[in-house]
């Protein structure tokens, strides 16, 4: 079965949008990372920053997670919290983007919202906590809270969130074709290894 | 890291021990499956069809948990339930083993007991429940149950076993650097992955 949407899920620090994009690239097809939050948030209402940082997160449980239904929409909440309201909308993008062809999709639990499409290979990207915290230094500068901090918050919403939204648990190798550790088999070779299954998957047809 | 030792974890009928002994023979290195079993045979007192089944399999918990102290062997297993008894000398074997040399090793929860050296390469294969079905019966024949009720009480039980001696949750990503769905990645390709990524470990000593 020719596999022509891949998703790429990832552990924050771990280089899997770098992964995604160069198999994006590899491969000629669209990237769909911070474009797929600026979609939710043209069909939300929300500003893109908003989706950003709401869309892989754990679903809020404060007074406020019904509270902010955006401007110009009023009602289409419909009771919803805002992360449902979100996540509705999210899957909903996932699954157009995916009818419209060939594509790499970064994170926004789009393993699971694909999960029935058989030509969908599905990546895990993850790597160990030294790794991840030398990565986001570098790449992203210091902060008041030490990386490994930040690291374990992360690793913890998007393990909720997930959890919440799936009934899976995060990083469990049966719900991936391909699991690989960025920081033993490097960033370009994980691309590397993504698109010739892609490529092979082609010949089969 | 040059990587020296790769261990292959595998559910039941992924083809995980084909894609070892590729792996061994693509990289000229020994290949552990059959031979462990009969070392840890040998240094038991046990029979080796003993060893096989019960060396990745659940914890006894039956009254004869206790009961069958190899002969010629008496007191030697000091109160030790035989589950436990066979699991020491197991790590110490593999221990052993690693320490020989590079090698390929299959099974008997090696990525745990290796989880400390950092030239270790740890894989995990698995594959969709009916590819594996299909592969059990085309290799080792019908049986009285289902392949379906075969698979299921071997992975139940390689869980358990897993999770009692090493408190870790089986097929959990961050614990391999690599895990492959050899049904959509195939039997072949998984070896030549695991092959290219040790062989370019060494061009980085």
């Amino acid at each position: 079965m020719e596999k022509k949407i891949i998703t790429i899920s990832r552990e924050f620090g771990s280089g899997g949008r770098s992964v995604g994009r160069m198999v994006a690239e590899n491969l000629g097809i669209p990237f769909y990372d911070k474009e797929l939050v600026d979609q939710v948030a043209l069909e939300s209402g929300f500003a893109p920053t908003f989706v950003e940082e709401h869309g892989e997160h754990a679903p809020g449980r404060s007074l406020f997670s019904y509270a902010f239904a955006p401007q110009g929409v009023p009602g289409i909440m419909n009771g919803m919290s805002t992360a449902d309201f979100l996540w509705n909308i999210q899957c909903s993008v996932i699954l157009q983007l995916a009818e419209k062809g060939p594509c790499v999709i970064v994170g926004r639990n789009a393993d699971y919202i694909l999960k029935d499409r058989e030509d969908t290979l599905h990546v895990y990207i993850h790597a160990d906590m030294d790794y991840r915290a030398d990565r986001i230094v570098r790449l992203y500068g210091e902060s008041e809270k030490s990386p490994e901090t930040r690291l374990k918050e992360k690793d913890k919403r998007r393990h909720v969130n997930y959890q919440h939204y799936t009934g899976r648990v995060w990083g469990t190798a049966q719900n991936y074709d391909l699991c690989l550790n960025s920081g033993t088999v490097g960033v370009e070779e994980c691309a590397r290894i993504i698109t010739k299954i892609v490529e092979d998957s082609k010949k089969y047809e």
